[in-house]
């Protein structure tokens, strides 16, 4: 069984860095093969462009997906760096997003990571499916973060909002998106506020979220059945809602 | 009037190009000054890093908005590139984001944008506040995107679900964030799958939005002083939730 951490911090010496290390010492005495993209460490760069591609399909007139799709059918189609995070993303049973929360959501140099190597024709859309027919149906994923606030800041009486819906982009936008199990995100609660010894204990608790990870449901999401796309993939009829952000329900009226 | 249009498409033919194409000459005729930061064109720098500053306080650890408000403090404390869009935000009375949805948020570039130049002792923080005690207090701004999906997916049947919930972190936590009166997004829904008069239709409901700004209410987002620091950022007793994400009640209990 192979993980791959995504790990997005500048500061090698951060509680992120500390996090990264210590999920890779307890994957690996778990049994698993763990490999890690050290985003800041690689340079690698967050912006997607016309640079992803080595053969553009119509270099008059960039449109980014459907340049990864053509990609997708090409040998070496996409540059290089790209290239390496495919290969290492589809062989990863398990995937770690490991980042400090910035403005609510993930890092550039990871949300880059994301636009650029999550790629159509490969990773999703066409004949590869989405959310629950999405490619990587079986597999497990999920957020691992830092935040400058604690988690009351992040609930339904505190100041950021509902966790579930600070975080419904990145789960379901973006990991649910590919067909994944999506676990519960792990939050380091505001590290840089803490000492050493609460430093110390919030990695101890992430170890053994690590080692309890086949233990976890994952987290409920609808099936890609329950939308209808000639109705704009709206809920068919009586379907009713069951996420924080779905609570419709599915009507037969046009 | 100072007008301020954030640009991230990397294709200038794009229906987001042409968005802020008819966004400057329709602001124009209405009297404001405009400036644009197009992203792309300028090879903005997405990740945020030791480079985004003159001189480090602390060059063995780098703690991002620590350095931020010590740059704040110093004469060109900034990297050029951060300290131009400084300038430039300072000066604007109404900011514009305008991008294509990318993974349920902004393209890496753009989020770069927010990383580097929502700079800590500048922007926020300290004695300069944040949410309704925020720098950008009595200003407007507001997201203007594209997606791939019609507004029925992004609705509270849809498959992306409801479109407060996605843009929630963008609109509370960016803008918001920051004091800003956020006017309602504006949504161009799937012009890529639309003909050119569907397009043509799209930019004259563009058009007649930004002519009519001053018509518009702001979002309804809680007042800072809901909230009491000293139990972490969460409800003062009695305050209800009224917002998507803030839904609860805050208690006299410890």
């Amino acid at each position: 069984m192979e993980a791959l951490i995504i790990y997005a911090h500048p500061e090698p010496k951060s509680f992120n860095g500390a996090m990264k290390d210590r999920a890779v010492s307890v994957l690996e005495d778990e049994g698993w093969k763990v490999t890690v993209s050290d985003l800041y460490a690689m340079g690698f760069k967050a912006q997607a462009d016309g640079g992803d591609f080595a053969q553009r399909v119509d270099p008059e007139f960039l449109k980014y997906a459907a340049e990864q799709t053509h990609a997708a059918t090409s040998e070496n189609g996409f540059a290089p760096d790209v290239q390496a995070e495919l290969e290492k993303l589809i062989r990863a049973d398990l995937l770690i997003l490991q980042f400090p929360v910035w403005w609510f959501g993930f890092p550039a140099i990871l949300k880059g990571w994301v636009d650029r190597v999550f790629a159509a024709g490969v990773i999703y859309g066409g004949d590869i499916g989405m959310f629950s027919k999405g490619r990587f149906k079986g597999r497990r994923a999920f957020l691992s973060f830092t935040t400058g606030g604690t988690a009351g800041t992040y609930g339904p009486t505190g100041l950021y909002g509902d966790a579930e819906i600070v975080f419904w982009p990145l789960q379901n936008g973006v990991l649910n998106f590919l067909g994944y199990d999506v676990l519960p995100y792990f939050q380091a609660e505001a590290p840089s506020k803490t000492d050493d010894a609460g430093r110390a204990s919030i990695l101890d608790a992430w170890e053994d979220r690590l080692r309890t990870l086949d233990t976890l449901s994952p987290l409920e999401f609808h099936d890609l059945d329950d939308f209808d796309q000639s109705k704009g993939w709206t809920f068919k009829p009586g379907v009713t809602g069951r996420t924080i952000a779905q609570t419709g329900v599915g009507s037969d009226v046009e």
